[in-house]
């Protein structure tokens, strides 16, 4: 048993959510939320409905738990009214909440968007000036903003993961480089939340691999390893090729995202 | 008379926006807006009302114009349905109805308390991670966030001012190394207009002083040259100081912004 | 089959080119060319005899071909006259004849003394600026400037290979630093082939090993990982080793091409 | 009178050589050569007719000198023949024959346009790497490639000047920011003979001004100041602006020059 | 047999002298010294009694000679007068008296307490400045500066380990992230004695393990693999964990070191 | 009036000493001492002797100051026995009484000798690694590390300042890059005392002048404007250069200090 008493799962009923649900269950208290209905909860789980946008409901569901795992939000490009709402609004709520609170340890659901528009042939590390390729990555810039904040004016502690592709495995040539596995997603959180000390880190959430982008030296310290590795999947993939383009989907470390009304020159 | 038609200013009831407003009017054919009311117009200016959290408003008030130069928004610490409305939503949709007018240059209203946090005695520059000090500064991370998103999308050009202490002169030891006078401030806005090529660029608007911690390198192209110097008030100052505790308003560059609320330890 | 119809190798005589015929042979229509005569072709292959110091023979090799290998060149030090015709000229042409032609990707056979005067206890990456310790890497040094030329102007696509020691194995201490096997060395050049996009990239030719020098970490995406590790051979070589001298053959990384007319201090 | 007994002048029939000729006359023994003939030697002075193309000239030419100052060189676009001949193989005579010959320190005419790819909103030192906008500029990476050999290999000191815009005045908006006057690029090379140790300095050869893009801080132990300002001219060109177009001889620092041919995207 | 003929082993009687004593012995002539008496010599080896604290003892030991392993010295906090005689003075009469005898190569024992006031959550590297935790710590980064002086002042080589948590094993979280195994260290040692060049090195004397903080890259040429991982020991000590606590202990790499005596804040 | 009460100088009848009372005592209440007879005390002025070796005097001369100017120490090389007394045990003295004392702001002599190692044609900033020049210099590294330790475990203010060639004017060419004024380091000190905040800086003690290595960046906040210019003595020193060779003594920046018994190559 960790040292967390309880932990709060925000997005629990989403893609990744779900999964992070099945793997926190057995190794700690949890609080499961969604804006969604959620299954019925299982031993050593509760769960509870929340609309974070909601101050109030959100410091409602946070009353009581020793660390947050963040994961609500719109997973995809929307509108500012829909954006503002479930990303900036929200995340600023959870972490508002938790400082009130006292909670000490937020682990964030950031995403590789945030650095989109760098291209594919440059490295990037945690270092890297956001360059986000979607008014979604824009969101996800301003809560690692928030998460710097609350740590250096009040002391909460978090981990931000810019989290690749979660899928069960890669299926284009993009993914080969950006994959990342359910289990080692949910290792990397598991390690954001015992770890002993973090400040306010970054983490590329990435299975490992060859062609990889993302250099994670700056979470050294969270001992994550990653079990799985896309090269694994990338002979099949590479045999489908045939005709790649050369745009931004193909230029740029956001893909289709970046590519998606792109009329830059 | 420049190579601009038409340049937009938001935010021109504001204290900064009225000094830019007399400074414009004679340099090019100015529209001001604000939410609240305005000075009736002048020669060469057309004044309209407008909420730009309202995109439809927004979309109407940017028709026709060459440039715009974007102030709006509060310029404190505010609650996050305040600052999600006027400086979240509204800058956003001041840079898709530009992109959807093809406008193609925004000069920016940012803040120093993007780098709030940073300890006074260390020198920044425009690649320092953000570290705002408020949501208010968090709130401007994501506005130059949307200027960059913007520029690699779609190439609208920008220029974020990280605005110092807009003031007719210094009043403390802090304004020393933060002060920008209102002309040296329009004049960066008007470099930032008439430079022939800004891309996405990030400059600091101060005055020049011995003591400043901001490092514009990165803005150099713009051939901004200060006209007023902060250490002409240094003397009256220092010899007010007499018992400067150590504190966050002393440690960081975002001073009393950074001490409100401060409970890191 | 991978997505280039037809690939030209040049400098397919030379000791690296005839391993290189041999691997790229069974993957794709090869076009192989040398001044000198070559091995009769082989099944999907074709073969030309052409000096590329001609820029009409280089537009006349080149016409018809997807992608260029580019291996041609003197790979010693020579005279001025010799290294201009055969690895400044020719190399240009190559360039120059490929974006007439429309070939859109150029592996170009570059060399680690590009940055030979290095010390050995420094580790250099594709950032660092070039150090030749040879009038040879300094022709390279031109052909690595050429390619980023006609990247960023013509948007031809390039892979410069810094290629280490290519010996069936390493035979002194600094080959145990610096050795690339062929298969290794093959592998590289064909992920230079496929990769989707490499803007205009620039990698060591090295196979693992602990004492190697080169950080290839602005090769990444490459998605190259060596099959072979010079510490394999170490032991045998350590044991021989008795009175290694402090000179420049020692001290820096271009070796015995370093101290070759050193008289520096 | 200086340190120098004898300094060699080559290209001294140039536009630059020219001025160089009346400015260094009276300040030390000057031999002044060209493959183009010159006007009669003048006090102190002697001038000799050679083509450093030739190995067997070179060395004749620099028989007996202290120092050189070497201008010689076609300075615009040409063909790789033209290149080759005036630029790759009469530089690499020229460090040969110095080195033979004893000389023990050179300053090369290198050019802007060696980084003439980088963007203009991005300041550039002396520790970018080369982006040539044309052959000429990839043949000046060669020049300074042979210069940092000599001083790696022989101890032949060196100072590539990075020769912005040479003229009486600036013209257009680019040359603000490029703009040399001729006895500020006299002065420069002054300092670059007279300092006591340089090893291989890289300096820009660039007047003041405030919209310049060239950091000179790698060279600041050679105490060059600029007595010329390009800002005293910046009114009347802005005035002529009009409508300057985004294209790529607005958005590199080789303007012209990198805009010619341009067909990357 | 390597290159060296005999070694001398300083502090052959400390908790690591002894298991160095051991690795070295069977390896080349040993020369072991301490200020304690030491255990009878083995073959190949002689033992000395010394106090390095007095130049002329230190002359005498050193005498004969072919590399030093220079680990005696006080190994935790002490008083100035014991630190300035057994760490600063004796420290630098073995280099004078090194560079007297023409000795060539030096491994020092530095400690990881140079940087023991980083953050956990930063990556160090040899670049970092010295950020030492104690008085013993400084008196460490007092060797190093003495080691590069030698170097480069009088051309004597030199290896600085910062050896971390020198154990059986790690033995708690801070150790999990430190911890060097005694065979890892006698490597470490030996690979810097045998390496043929090393300027002036410093490494990072740590086994292997995900949670490491330190970058060892600078010491690359080195050829070190470390044998043992921290990680095997990392289940059963996570499991005791419960409640850490946030203070300096926690914070900072040096771990109880940094926060003896702690009253920054 | 300040708001420091009363400053202790140490040092006081040093050359450099004897200048900062002369500055200091008009400005504050100051405590001067020196190991060495003092003149009698003037007004605003008490003088003690003290061997700051011995602790027990320190803590005793530091009793009831509010700050400290620490300019005691040998000021050139020396045996290790007297550095070790006067420059490494006396420096922790002061430092570990202040603390004890309460006193919160330390202002150090350093030297620029920590870094006399580098070259000229580099330029240095506080990120530098140490690179002593003389066993004087290694000294101050240690001192420098001592002040960034009673920063980091006891928030104990310093200003370390690596003070250049301190005297009425240069006399050869080192000077004109390494002079210091006395006015100038005097004011370097003031500011140094009257900042309101300095964590633990690096500062460069030197005049201003065009031919300056050290970039003083990393000092900025300290606002110090150097008001003497080494370039007005730049051409009489010149003229008398002859034939300056190139050795030691010019190629490193601790001039004379570095050529001392160099015998690196």
């Amino acid at each position: 048993m960790s040292s967390f008493g309880t932990v709060l799962l925000t997005g629990a009923a989403g893609k990744i959510g779900l999964r992070l649900r099945q793997y926190l269950r057995p190794r700690i208290r949890l609080r499961s939320t969604d804006i969604l209905s959620l299954d019925p909860p299982q031993d050593g789980e509760e769960t509870m409905c929340c609309d974070l946008s909601d101050p109030v409901a959100a410091r409602s569901v946070i009353a009581g738990v020793d660390a947050i795992v963040h994961m609500a939000g719109i997973p995809r490009e929307a509108s500012i009214e829909q954006i503002a709402s479930a990303n900036l609004i929200a995340t600023y709520n959870v972490f508002a909440a938790a400082h009130a609170a006292g909670v000490k340890r937020i682990v964030f659901g950031s995403t590789n968007h945030v650095v989109g528009f760098y291209p594919v042939e440059q490295s990037v590390d945690a270092s890297a000036l956001p360059r986000p390729d979607t008014l979604y990555g824009a969101s996800k810039v301003f809560g690692e903003a928030v998460a710097r904040l609350f740590w250096d004016k009040h002391g909460v502690e978090s981990v931000c993961i810019r989290i690749g592709s979660a899928l069960d495995k890669p299926t284009n040539l993009r993914q080969i480089s950006t994959w990342v596995s359910y289990r080692d997603l949910a290792e990397l959180v598991w390690r954001s939340l015992v770890t002993p000390r973090v400040g306010a880190t970054i983490a590329y959430g990435v299975s490992a691999g060859s062609r990889g982008w993302w250099n994670n030296s700056a979470a050294g310290h969270l001992g994550f390893i990653a079990k799985d590795n896309a090269d694994t999947f990338a002979t099949e993939i590479t045999e489908q090729l045939g005709g790649e383009a050369h745009g931004p989907a193909v230029a740029f470390q956001g893909g289709p995202w970046a590519a998606d009304g792109y009329d830059a020159t």
